[in-house]
């Protein structure tokens, strides 16, 4: 229930503004006896640090994660695990010109209507700085996921899709965009480079995937894994969708089109000619890989002008300076990693409280 | 965290199976003193039983609900409201052939690899019949929304579109497919007759909007409003996706044609030159229409068989006879419009509980 | 979160007033493939039913449980179990002259206060008839804590205690005080004999002990297994107290006299030389009886007029006739039983979702 | 449902071992515009600090508290409140001899057992330090309940009770006990000073005081307050009861002695002729100060050696040396009247979820 705290068994809970002394989060419901230091963090955090190419903020954050409490002689207790990353450039003088006026598709307004009070430096709490520690979390979630591989990519930059038969998971680390398409990503090259000297932004579409997820995760009716994770996404900045496997595509499917045939593999498994469903049926995981989308709105600070109003109810021009992303959606990948891999653990959690023998018994028959 | 309730604060549990002698629901968290009769649930039942065209399921079911709890004398009296539906055509026989059969696309396999144990009697739990204690319960919400309206439509059927300009709710109630365009209409009826006469299925979309929400409704940054609706949509059975305002379309966007523009109305109402936001901010309703839309996959009931394994993990051919929709999409309309209203009175009462003051307040200059 | 809603993972929902047309409860998180039927159920209602002795209340109730969903062919299929009971004698002219009247000691004037509107009749919500839904479900509750006795007895009523050294598990089914020394169950019939006749009430102390826990169970901080008994149990009707082990009594102790020393069993299990923890520390059972009491105040009602007031806001004299329980404590140990139970089921499976190994692996050395 | 969280709608998660680098919370719903400071925490945590008299732990801890985020410009901003204390004096060195021992009463063995691993420094999350938490989130529920004075006494030491003729709130911080009674704090000197020469402990009652509480707070049936209250109060380390208004000496009265009788008061308010319910009636506020009392157990770490057991499973005699408090029942006095503000607070923000317009009015009549 609690406004800041995501999942239910495997519950991570932020807090912290842009330019506050630090942000952190306190990740509880964790297993005992997993190992884990820092230098599993580090890494998935320096992914989506700032600062790192000319395509993402400038702001230079080290991001540098300590973990407080929750683990002792190198594996986790059990108890709430406490990260904490000190914020080193805040930069505030910045943002003073927007303090009182309102940034079109910016959360400034319905902050401002909402709590009467906001912490304007930088975006405040509503900033995406607090994505770093849905990344550091997420780090935690993927030692509970033993077995399972979580992958993302930005499969559309600005209208551009990818060609689908030429992806490759060795090139997302190949360029700044984490595009698994190199003849792609040399296009979103210059597109982007354009877009950012304009001072304007471009929209982009990230695709997760996890592969080796067990069958049987996700809690009908209203804990479904799909619906889960929609809701894990969409609460990621600037996301105005979700789709899971053909996602808005099946609308244009017949159900011969959309169904994913079945045969037996080795031991019990269950294997499918296709994977229309994502991986998802019946709000439960089938044992193929779960794949989902999300778009991700152009930044909405922008260096052209817009018609606005401030906090006096007087209407003004806004035109955002400071340092920022001309492609959100970018930075925005290893966040949905996290956040698949968020969702998976506290499914996982909720599977076994319900099903002690589960999931190994996955099989069929299944006795 | 309970599977089976959604909501926080205005909270719905559901129960029953498609085939068992009725389902229900226990709507807790109801402010009290609301005028509520059966009266105000059964016409919202009613639009979404099946057995009203050739285009739905031939199942016929009155849906007769009755509150059983939490009113007295005609008002809600802030106590758990019991409703209850029994259910009176059950016909059982049309389902023994799928007993131990998986059919693709459908929660089957997944609900036997989950529990090992499964009401395959129409589907069980994961039929839709559940959604119909969705639309009872929505009924409820709505009467906590005073002043909202909430409406739905299908929007496109099987990749065909409608015209947006041709956009009439008055339509919507014209034509056996909740479509706001008539023309769409009418080529609908002639490619879903076609469908359902060979034994396929389409898929759609539906779009639901929400007029007069007050802005500063949602709980950042895990209970965004956008958020808890991704969930609640795609929690309905078949949804494959949802967005927000412009959503996918977004991509395409630069951060010009993205932004809204604002301006001043009277009272210290904010005006918005355009919605492509959705009525979402930052997780927050600006007080602009909430406009949210969600695939539905064409239903896996169909004549074609299909490859598929059974339960004794044998290799098998399945293929679906009964009553079935060959568009769940239709049907789903009265379903997105009840998630909705549920999302937003939960949101509501959120809101009032850390905002003693607001929505009210929720003008500029806000003090 | 839900204000009718108990537990976290293994759930209970309860719903119905007093001379509402049923009472219900939707029992959510139940693992599939357990047996249960009606037949589970019923035994456990019929010790609480009201009208069995001179003792307690004379309406008669036949409180036949239905099953309405969550089972199939006499297993439960992890899906949610809604059980119903009708109210058959529902007598509502008794309650007429209370309308307006708040009775001292009852929850009339603070629903009133609270919601401006409530069902009068037996109390509404207030009443104890929601009790029985708690023991319905503490039936299904039983089915997942394999291994686990739990009982319940009366050890004082009216102040006047039970000889400890005479203690008979055997006899509490042999009166209708549910008491377990026969000595002290006589003493009880003359007194409450008495208090009835004059119409007055009488205090009680009840005792629940559950033998059979594994150790484990509690999950520290906020749900430690004794902060979640003391809630289960306090929300009972009527009960102003509740403690584990020594309880009160510890004040009175040293630390020397209040120490539980512990040596090795067979197999890794600890054993202790008494239990003064009553089964409990930390917050996590350590493998002994958990034991708790809690105390039942006398019925408030009573034939003595006491000074009260009313809806209007005027002075009134009240006096409560019809069918009422002289002593509330004793239908009390069947619902303390259930909500014990109902701790300790939720309290496996939270454990199990962090401990998958767990309990099996609660021994020493651990691995 | 979180295992490290407290309340629903003003929620508080704490995080943190004995002997980490820093101990922590985040408190989150709570409501914005409100003044708050460290100044306004501090004062709170120097009354539990330890070291300040020879009858508490002689740790020397600042307990120094910084607020992270969630203010800003000295009024909280309706985001989490990260509240950050640094552990000082750890001294780890005296722990290590029950690194491998489980202490008798202690927690030693139940996380041993339950997790397989812990933090045995300290008692690490086992410790008393983390109710240092509860007191500065406290600290922060009061801002919440304006109006509303919370205090707390002791009110028996080693079964001496005070004597309640001579309560006097202004005796609480004259002597080192927060004892109302002079006469009795001078007793207890002299029998604490015996207990820690001989290395020996004692019970303590505590009492915990809220005036000014609007009625109608509470949300039955399983959110009432009383029941809320019980679990609060039980989730304090060492406590082993917890009783409401006259608690377990209700036993003893009858349905006439335990009758509050009610008369109407200025303003349509109800006033009370007693206060046997403790200021809760049906499990929601009267009005009336709530009264709650807890017992304190005796310290289990004392100089007298005690047969126990260790990880091997070898059996041992432990003693405890270090820094302990020989009656942790005068530091839990804070403590209580913190989960007490915390408790309160929730409700509050339940209680205008789901009835806007209230408290103001609950009047009688309430219209």
């Amino acid at each position: 229930m609690s406004h800041n705290t995501f999942g239910h068994l495997f519950r991570v809970t932020t807090w912290g503004e842009s330019h506050g002394p630090a942000i952190g989060c306190v990740v509880d419901g964790c297993p005992p006896r997993l190992a884990l230091t820092e230098a599993d963090i580090q890494p998935f955090l320096d992914r989506r640090r700032p600062g790192q190419s000319k395509f993402v903020t400038q702001r230079q954050e080290a991001d540098a994660v300590k973990i407080l409490s929750g683990t002792f002689e190198g594996v986790t207790t059990g108890t709430p695990i406490a990260l904490h990353i000190e914020n080193t450039d805040q930069r505030s003088k910045d943002y003073g010109e927007i303090k009182d006026r309102f940034r079109p598709g910016h959360a400034d307004l319905t902050y401002e209507l909402k709590y009467g009070v906001r912490d304007y430096r930088g975006g405040g709490r509503s900033s995406a700085r607090e994505t770093a520690m849905r990344v550091a979390a997420g780090a935690v979630a993927r030692k509970v996921l033993e077995g399972v591989t979580i992958r993302g990519a930005l499969v559309n930059m600005g209208g551009d899709a990818i060609d689908r038969t030429r992806f490759d998971w060795a090139q997302v680390d190949q360029n700044p965009f984490f595009c698994p398409d190199a003849a792609a990503a040399a296009r979103w090259e210059d597109r982007l480079t354009a877009a950012r000297k304009s001072g304007s932004s471009l929209g982009a579409v990230v695709e997760v995937v996890a592969e080796g997820v067990p069958p049987g995760l996700g809690a009908p009716i209203y804990g479904k894994l799909d619906a889960e994770l929609a809701s894990a996404l969409m609460s990621i900045n600037a996301v105005k969708g979700v789709e899971i496997g053909d996602g808005f595509a099946s609308a244009a499917l017949t159900g011969e089109g959309n169904a994913d045939e079945m045969r037996m593999g080795a031991d019990g498994q269950v294997l499918f000619g296709s994977n229309h469903a994502g991986g998802i049926l019946g709000g439960i995981s089938t044992g193929q890989p779960i794949v989902a989308r999300f778009v991700v709105k152009p930044t909405s600070s922008i260096l052209t002008p817009r018609q606005s109003v401030d906090r006096f109810g007087q209407e003004v021009e806004v035109l955002t300076k400071g340092r920022h992303d001309p492609c959100v959606g970018i930075r925005a990948v290893p966040v949905g990693e996290a956040m698949l891999a968020l969702v998976l653990a506290d499914a996982l959690l909720r599977h076994r409280a319900q099903n002690p023998d589960a999931p190994e018994k996955a099989r069929l028959p299944r006795n």
